[in-house]
């Protein structure tokens, strides 16, 4: 998430009570999780392990809970707990507020739209041109809709982020991230009956322009999807994903969190993604591999009991 | 789909804007795409690799991209984007309309049958009677619902096919393929909680007497499900797949487009099936085959250890 | 199910017009299916291939349709078709009664409880203080909610369980069971877009205190799972299933019914589980095996070339 304008570092470290380490002047144009996070943004860090990656990370502010010397150009502070001094900052900007009215009356909506019966609509949505959005659609806060676009019946459009910051010497184990981030369905995209789309923790989910996707099919948060691609039912793409142009991918496929599948890419049924892909190739399998390969392997197993015929009958 | 009166050659070819080749004085009956075809229909092809399947299939009257002489007791209709021409034949008996009622005026609802609330009712929809329809349903355009039907909350009937007009080298590949079909449940039938199934392209989606669904099953268009079938949860069924009677599908399996599987066919879960299916036998696998060999080759999998061993330290 | 108040043999008898063998005087506590019977309750019984089971259960009053002598301490009743019986009492008990309201007006709801707008709650409803109930939810009769939970846009819970009597020399081979459980989701869980959850058949589908699951997921009649697990998106659990504490499950699992996952066990992704699992260890595959294994066999695989080069070529 960008701020609508600049936040100075002393108005962020009395709202979290911290102490600032570095840089005491700057200001931060943005907040965001260590996946998403760019120049001018405020992260967080709570754990050791991940105190270099987030130190050396793109962050200029980071809320910590170790008292370290800050790295050049950088502004830390530090707190005893970093991840609740986050949630305060995201909460601040993106506050929950009740809606009880079934379109938000801030809708932006273009023209020669149409609306079915039993559609809840957000809060800071816009709806494009041409677009036709069936019944009993949930279209959650911070959502943007480009032109010409189809959703159907029950889709969920920016839902929360499954994101938790875990600690197992808790009682509560899990604890929510709360959401600053949006979706944005670009032009000529179609969305299938049921579908789920999850709004990004701190940054975009995006299904790129002429996109199509078949039913109950789940994309994770801040997962970006290129243009001119084909998900066919049921197939569910983690969190953090990117996902090139001209990407097919056929029924009940997975893909694991934080990957890169390359354009024009294709993905047989059922296959399973555990690590980025090139593309121009198609796969299949659990672990994904090239196709072909795959295909020869399951000949190969036929031919074991040869084998054992051979060696142990011999 | 059937004409409710048949259309004259003529009155096709003025409405395309095409050249008549081959009988001139035909009447049409109906409008189907290829995979659905039969005597009396329009149809069309608009790529060279089809031309042959089409001019040699069912359809009566067939639009197409190349003046080629007529096969006997057919009429073609030569235009220059068959795709385009096909999507106006349709959108002239089913133009897209506005509905602003929560439950279509037109709904034949049979005795005893009730309707939770927030349930949506499209168009030209019938129920038969002692049926349930629980809350946040959908029910689209064009649905035919049996006696004793039950269809649990969140289900989505009749949405659209995935199914497009593909030509990679336009700036849009996926183009719409506008629907004619329907969705057909018959008698005694129950739909788990937010399944789908989508209406048929220019067919019928039909789910066969006393068969029972599970939840976040995905049926596609035009598929045809037999009688006192059960699915379990999370199966998908692609488009115009054929399946019999008494067929058992556990959970989480996948069934891909245009194949038959066999009466009292079972199929464990997980399943994947990428070919047609005899009757009366219990399979498993990825890709599906009979359970007792799968099992087998399991065991083989196993054994390649010892093989190694006997072989490679010898 | 237990009663409000115990319940005679005598009135039992006289309501499935029955014949009482053993115990004429004891008072049933309660109903349940074979699966979840207790001391106490009645049960029925239909094929001689269970006879033995059932009698020997901790039911105490069964319903059958065969004259046998009744265990010590039991009372039979002796029917034509237990079934039918059976489902007679639970109907009794748990009619099926027609809802008009969006909200039930008997609706127990805590403070500080947001509802969404377009959300349907059922009968005998009560939702602790601080959840959230996103739009287009559907809450079924007989849920209880606790503190701090989180329900997303288009879940279904307490649907019907998927249970049928089958007899395939019927006309209809399935019938449907009556359900007379409930749902239980404890406080701090959290339900992800589209998800559904069955109610249980005669007892009761509990989510734990602090679990959290993300988007699709289906969760079966009568299914226990622990406190702090985390479930990832489109993963299938079946009915009867135990699961303990602190157990993830990663994306697109299916777990098959009746089965125990013991406490702090990962499943990867994809995972089939047709067996039950001890805690502490991580799985994958279908069918599920200890993840190390698993890779290591997928290692094996890729050696059987070198394997067939060596014998075959020799």
């Amino acid at each position: 998430m960008k701020f609508i304008k600049p936040v100075p570092a002393s108005w962020i470290n009395e709202k979290i009570e911290g102490e600032i380490i570095g840089l005491q002047n700057a200001e931060a144009t943005g907040i965001n999780e260590i996946h998403k996070v760019e120049n001018g943004d405020i992260t967080f860090v709570d754990h050791p392990k991940y105190y270099d990656k987030v130190l050396n990370s793109e962050a200029s502010f980071i809320i910590i809970n170790k008292s370290v010397e800050a790295p050049e150009g950088k502004t830390l502070f530090f707190v005893e707990n970093p991840f609740e001094a986050y949630c305060k900052i995201v909460e601040h900007f993106r506050p929950f507020v009740v809606q009880t009215e079934m379109i938000s009356s801030d809708l932006k909506k273009g023209n020669n739209t149409f609306i079915y019966p039993n559609v809840f609509i957000g809060k800071n949505v816009s709806i494009g041109d041409n677009c036709i959005i069936y019944p009993n659609v949930s279209i959650m806060d911070h959502t943007i809709i480009g032109n010409n676009v189809i959703i159907h019946p029950g889709v969920v459009i920016g839902s929360n982020s499954f994101y938790y910051n875990t600690k197992k010497d808790r009682e509560v184990w899990y604890k929510k991230m709360p959401d600053c981030g949006r979706v944005i369905i670009e032009d000529n995209v179609e969305i299938g009956a049921n579908c789920t789309i999850d709004r990004g923790v701190s940054a975009e989910t995006v299904i790129g322009k002429g996109t199509k996707m078949d039913n109950l099919i789940h994309v994770g948060h801040d997962t970006v999807i290129g243009k001119n691609c084909l998900f066919a039912a049921q197939t569910g793409i983690a969190g953090v994903v990117n996902i090139g142009d001209g990407v097919t991918v056929w029924g009940q496929c997975g893909i694991s969190k934080t990957l890169s599948i390359g354009n024009n890419a294709t993905l047989l049924a059922m296959t399973g993604v555990n690590s980025d892909l090139q593309g121009g190739k198609i796969y299949w399998g659990v672990p994904a591999e090239e196709a072909s390969n795959k295909k020869r392997e399951l000949v190969w197993i036929k031919r074991i009991p040869q084998l054992w015929e051979k060696i142990m009958n011999k």
